[in-house]
């Protein structure tokens, strides 16, 4: 980060990726930081950038592309939800190259690009806890995606930072996933955006962000 | 489970399969149990039988020789330890195929061959939430699993259970890992035998069983 300002006021600018950036929460986190921040936003087929967070290479030729930025966050991956009695290696492995190393590769890579004060800010859920119906993949991928941060947060070097913001039933999300969460809580979206400042602004490290309600 | 007793004790003999039964953990869980069920090992290239926990055909095989058991013990699975800072994606999926997707396949593919009141008993670890250094793989795999348990005790049928065992540093592996983890207390092996035959014996379902010192 370029330094911060001698009034006390937070007024440093930061370079900030947010891949899923173009998707339901990404682009409200976006447009929020946007007001502050140099804000470039990634998507697999729209975005300021495109990247697919399953391959390796197409992440190592974004953090090319960008060189040095000062927070990654990252909204996007998806695990399968479905009957658990028919669900197979092949419907798990699917979303472990998605969600769950999508989001680890983007730091191992991304951590040589980031600058020595940046951040990390993964996108894990509720269903790492409270797991859902037909939920116990996505369940698996939270649950892994929480721990990863907890260890990563140790290995980092020097004032590296990293967080996971685990989301519950967000309620812009409710006409799509409503029907699949029979009980869960609403999660007004500016609690959520929130969740994203306080791991990229504020000085948390290690935690995982909860927004359940 | 073929019934329990009329005077109150426990005698109800099982069918127990414990993957990993040659183990540093699994042949001491193997000895206790055979006190009083039909114990069943499998191991990697010794036991009663030998299983790849890394194919599910392996897997599938060892079912179909076995055919309807009254518990899956999985003490089996290894995955990564090694430098944040050169760790890639390969180091990772090695151990998500062994200890995350084999304990996950032996659910999928032995729920099948369980008894109506059967369980599993799959093995987590401390790092899910007290990473040792070098160990972002292994809390990953473990927090994992123990948030699929968590899912998958809802969705198993009839009177199925599952449970994970969450082993900080054994006494037995001191001497071969203690270095791994400075400041871990030492786990007494009969507290960690103890977790497992909660589990099995016991009635808890959904529950991470957590044995740290």
């Amino acid at each position: 980060m370029p330094g911060s300002s001698s009034d006390g006021t937070f007024t440093t600018k930061m370079k900030i990726l947010i891949v899923g950036g173009t998707g339901t929460i990404g682009k409200k986190v976006a447009a929020n930081l946007a007001s502050r921040h140099e804000v470039i936003t990634a998507g697999r087929t729209t975005g300021d950038l495109t990247v697919d967070i399953t391959s390796e290479e197409s992440i190592r030729y974004m953090f090319e592309t960008l060189n040095v930025i000062d927070a990654c966050i990252c909204t996007a991956g998806t695990g399968y939800y479905g009957d658990f009695e028919t669900m197979n290696a092949q419907d798990i492995n699917t979303g472990i190259q998605n969600k769950l190393m999508g989001q680890i590769n983007l730091v191992l890579i991304g951590k040589n690009y980031l600058s020595h004060d940046g951040s990390f800010t993964l996108t894990s859920g509720i269903a790492a806890e409270h797991p859902a119906r037909n939920g116990s993949c996505v369940a698996m991928i939270n649950g892994g995606i929480n721990s990863f941060v907890l260890a990563a947060a140790q290995e980092l070097k020097g004032d590296k930072r990293i967080n996971a913001v685990s989301p519950g039933l967000v309620e812009d999300s409710r006409e799509r996933y409503g029907a699949m969460f029979p009980g869960y809580n609403l999660v007004p979206m500016g609690k959520l955006i929130n969740a994203y400042l306080l791991s990229v602004e504020g000085a948390v490290n290690g935690k995982i962000l909860k927004v359940y309600s």
